[in-house]
C-alpha cells in the first residue's frame, strides 16, 4: 500500500491551487507542496494529470486527483472533520451552483477583461459587473457565504477578494467597486482577515508583474475570440 | 411547510433534462414533468431560473434547483438509496472528473461539429474524437462506467449512447465508430437495454427533425468563433 501522504503540485499564482491550499489548510492536513512551471511543465505533471496537464494536481496516497472543484469534493469527503460544505443538501446544491456560475461568469470575464481591449474589453467588464451584482445579491450583507464562518463558497469565490482587486489596479478597471458592491467588500475583508487566508496569499508585487506579462501573452488569443 | 412534491421543468430534447430524468426514475422518486418552450420560454421558467434561463429546473418542496449536475448531486443526498455515485472518495472523484471531461470537450465539440462546415467543423470532429478516446480508455471494456450496474457518470455521459448517433446520421459525421469505440459501443448498448432509460428516450425522427433546425440556426454564432 502507497504512504496517505499528501502532495500538491502547484502554481504561486494560481488562484485554482490557491482554493485547494486554503480548503487544505483549514482542515489542518498536513501536504508536500511542490511548485511546478506552467511555463516548462514538468515530466511529472505531464505524467500525472495527461488530460489537462494543469495544476492543482493533488495526490493521496499514490491517487492523482485533479480539478480544483474535484479536488475540494474529495478533500470534503475525505477529511470530514471541519465541513466546508453545508449539511442541507439544498444549501449543498446553492454553494455548487454559485461556485460554478462564478466560474463560468465571473472569473471567465474578469479574465477576459484583464487580456483585451476596446469593445471586447468593454464587454466582459459589463458581464463581468453584471455577475458581481448577482454574488452581492447572493450575500445579502452575510459575514461569509454561509454564514458566521468559512466554508466552502468562500474559499471556491476567494479569489474575488485578492485576485480581481490586483486585476483592478493593473488595468484601471474598478469591477470591485465597494460604493456597488458593500457586501462583496466586506466579505472580502472578513475573508483576508481569516490567518490560513492572509498567510497563504501570493506576493501582490509579484503578482502584478506576472499578470502583466501573462495578459499581453494572451492578448492576442482573446483578439480572435470576435465574439467572446 | 411546502409539500415534498418533486417538480421537473424540462424540454423534451435536451440531453441535460434527461439526465436529470433518468437518476429520478433510477431512484423510483415520483415526479411531475413541465415542458417548456425553449423557443418561448415560459414566465414560470424566467421566475424559477433568473440567472441562467435554462431548463432543467428541479423543485423540490419549494426549493428551487438549476443546473444538471447540481441537481444530480442534490438527488443522490437527497433519496440516499440506490446510489449513482461510488461510495469511495477516490472514485466519486473519477465520475466527477469524467463527467465534467465529456461535458467540456465531448459535447461542446460535437454541438460545435454537428452547427459548423468546413476547418471549424474538421477541428470539431478531431476534437470530439479525442475525447471519445479518451473516455474509450476510461471504460476499457466496462458494462458501465462504475462496473457492472448504471450509476451517475453513465447517467451524466448518457446522452452519447443516443444523441450522438443520430448527430453522425444527420451530418454524415462518424465520429462513434464502432470499429474506434468498442467499449463506449458495447457501453451505448448495455446503456440503451436498461428499462428506465430505454423508455425514457425522444422520439428519433422529431430529434433529427429538431437538430437539423436548430443546427442551422446555431450556425452564423459558431462561425463567429473563429477560432472555437
Amino acid at each position: 500500500m502507497a504512504s496517505q501522504e499528501v502532495k500538491l503540485i502547484g502554481f504561486w499564482v494560481s488562484p485554482f491551487v490557491h482554493r485547494v491550499e486554503w480548503a487544505l489548510k483549514l482542515k489542518g492536513v498536513e501536504y508536500e507542496y511542490i511548485e511546478d512551471d506552467i511555463y516548462n511543465k514538468s515530466p511529472l505533471l505531464l505524467e500525472l494529470n495527461p488530460v489537462h496537464k494543469k495544476v492543482p494536481v493533488m495526490v493521496h496516497g499514490g491517487k492523482v486527483i485533479v480539478e480544483s472543484f474535484v479536488i475540494l469534493e474529495y478533500i470534503e469527503e475525505t477529511w470530514k472533520e471541519g465541513p466546508l460544505l453545508p449539511q442541507d443538501p439544498y444549501e449543498r446544491a446553492m454553494a455548487r451552483f454559485w461556485a460554478k456560475f462564478a466560474e463560468e461568469e465571473l472569473l471567465e470575464n474578469a479574465g477576459i477583461a484583464l487580456c483585451s481591449h476596446g469593445s471586447q474589453k468593454e464587454k466582459a467588464v459589463k458581464s463581468t459587473i453584471d455577475a458581481l451584482e448577482k454574488i452581492e445579491g447572493e450575500l445579502k450583507g452575510k459575514s461569509f457565504f454561509g454564514g458566521e464562518a468559512i466554508g466552502y463558497l468562500d474559499v471556491a469565490l476567494g479569489w474575488i477578494s485578492y485576485w480581481l482587486p490586483v486585476w483592478d489596479e493593473m488595468s484601471s478597471m474598478q469591477l470591485l467597486d465597494p460604493m456597488k458592491f458593500p457586501s462583496i467588500t466586506t466579505w472580502k475583508n472578513n475573508f483576508l482577515e481569516n490567518p490560513v487566508i492572509k498567510e497563504n496569499l501570493p506576493p501582490k508585487e509579484k503578482m502584478v508583474v506576472y499578470f502583466q506579462k501573462r495578459s499581453k501573452e494572451l492578448a492576442p488569443a482573446m483578439a480572435s475570440r470576435r465574439h467572446a
